[in-house]
């Protein structure tokens, strides 16, 4: 392997705004040699998810960030190609904390960075396990099960195309729930109500969107499954209804504000939260490991049955990771945005 | 009683800031006659509660704003001094409604004006009824309930000096958790801590209020009970526990900003409701009333075993209500705070 080396990225200093390449440097080394209880992981596919953006950030977060100088931390899926762990034999197809590198070492004593195994065969391609059956699927189940949209309410999506909230709303719908969905431009509105069902979308880029989302939900919001926060969410707190639920699963819009000082949008309206009784519960797919299992398997079933539809952006080249994160938090993609690192 | 007049206050304009007289007009009218189905009710202490000052915005809330042109509208103890209702018999003291003013017509017609005939002889003094025995004691009770504070954990209570923090602090005091107050000036703070038996109380008026807090804070906070918002709530974000609970009972710091615009302060920090997996309640004890009697009965024993103390503020003469008003959102007094209107 001496001859192989290692694409990585590096995170050098903490981004203010777009993600730089002096924030995060694109390197090469050598692949790193494994010892006992070591398996080698080449990186077929890497996640790229704006909670990326938080880990580059010192913000209190529910993960420390990723420190100085080490390697960008992110999920990916892979393939074992070296092993002197019998749970990871060569071939196996592995998802895990890869990082944004070629290779990276699991190690059985790091039970902070697990490997789980995929089933072979593959019962779906690849980029899905970082995907619809990953950490955004799930994120999306266990939102909708929080937010508990009932037949005839109403639930509001934020980021509707994305990997989590085109989810979300497949979801909702089956619920019986009215589904909106904002999403920015007119083809993602497009897709998002005549491919994967919403009722209606209002596309956050038109002047017009407030009155577009007022429109698109005349009886109200019952339930809004927030990835985006800042105006939007500002917004849609004037128009939630009494007993409304808010499951907050991202906040895109603020990720690149946070410079440790006051500089984030946050929210104006918050007084709604209590003229309607409102509940919100904040929530981080990783404290939910127990259930995932099983959320798969529903998933993995509703795919199967075509009831869900799942669809990638695949960029390739791990060189273009950090664009990708950065066009990726702009909102330039639709669906689950995976990075091809092998050909 | 055709010599006698009626003083009230009626509200000719929405406020911007503090209430004016122009807002709120101080007059004499006559007193109402009564027919079949209403009683008169004489009013003997008014209840002045920072919501008043919502009541008279056109902010989307809880209920209708004040119309303009109308009585204002409020909380009052008093007593039946005519009666065409055999329910309402005149010398009986009730809770409800009253409105700013000396007289109310009690009509049985309306059922979104209802009153509540007290016991007899009256196990507490009068104020107490809109007080710790009425709707701020049965919020203190709800809100404390809802947050669910435990041993060993941390409750922060901001304006802990006021009706409803100093007897939401001490219930959560006897479920053994480590109460914090936050309160205008080194005099309340004292109280806080002295007589109602918090843990620490931070001044909020000190310039290192925030250093204050983090100090007093050392484990973090469990459970905010959060009657402010602001910038103070911003800072106990920052200062939440992971799964802490926020329960939402009043915003007195935004009250006076509201003027259909987004000029309010809000919160900045709502990321930390994300990253901390935080679940924030809001709850308007109107919607309780089916626990009334239950609550009332556990915060009466509690008074009569000397296990709760309820400080009320008396201000004497409804003439002053307006200007009372303003004092109390500013944070002036401590405890209940009532107009005494009959001598």
């Amino acid at each position: 392997m001496s001859t192989v080396t290692n694409r990585l990225y590096r995170l050098r200093s903490r981004p203010t705004g777009e993600v730089t390449a002096d924030n995060l440097e694109w390197t090469e080394e050598s692949v790193p040699e494994i010892s006992r209880g070591q398996a080698l992981i080449r990186t077929h596919y890497l996640s790229v998810d704006p909670t990326n953006r938080v880990w580059m950030s010192d913000m209190r977060s529910y993960i420390p960030p990723v420190e100085l100088d080490a390697v960008m931390r992110g999920a990916g899926v892979g393939q074992v190609v070296a092993s002197l762990r019998e749970d990871l034999p060569v071939g196996a197809h592995v998802v895990g904390l890869t990082g944004w590198q070629d290779y990276c070492v699991a190690d059985a004593a790091r039970e902070d960075l697990p490997f789980t195994v995929l089933p072979d065969p593959l019962p779906a391609p690849l980029p899905a396990f970082v995907g619809v059956l990953g950490h955004t699927g799930i994120s999306a189940y266990l939102g909708v099960e929080f937010g508990d949209p009932k037949p005839g309410e109403t639930m509001l999506v934020s980021a509707a195309a994305g990997a989590v909230g085109s989810i979300a709303g497949q979801l909702a719908k089956r619920r019986g729930a009215r589904v909106v969905g904002i999403a920015g431009g007119a083809e993602k509105c497009r897709y998002v109500v005549g491919k994967l069902g919403f009722d209606a979308c209002v596309d956050r880029r038109a002047d017009d969107w407030r009155t577009q989302l007022d429109l698109a939900t005349p009886q109200g919001i019952d339930v809004d499954f927030e990835n985006v926060g800042g105006e939007i969410m500002d917004h849609v707190l004037g128009r939630l209804n009494v007993g409304a639920r808010i499951t907050l699963c991202g906040l895109i819009s603020e990720y690149n504000d946070y410079d440790g000082t006051d500089t984030q949008h946050g929210l104006r309206n918050v007084s709604q939260l209590l003229m309607q009784r409102a509940q919100l519960r904040g929530f981080i797919v990783f404290d939910h490991v127990d259930r995932y299992a099983e959320i798969i398997g529903q998933l993995s079933h509703d795919l199967s049955q075509g009831a869900l539809i799942s669809e990638d952006t695949v960029v390739s080249g791990l060189e273009n990771a950090r664009d990708t994160l950065n066009r990726s938090i702009a909102g330039e993609y639709r669906g689950k945005v995976v990075v091809k690192v092998v050909d």
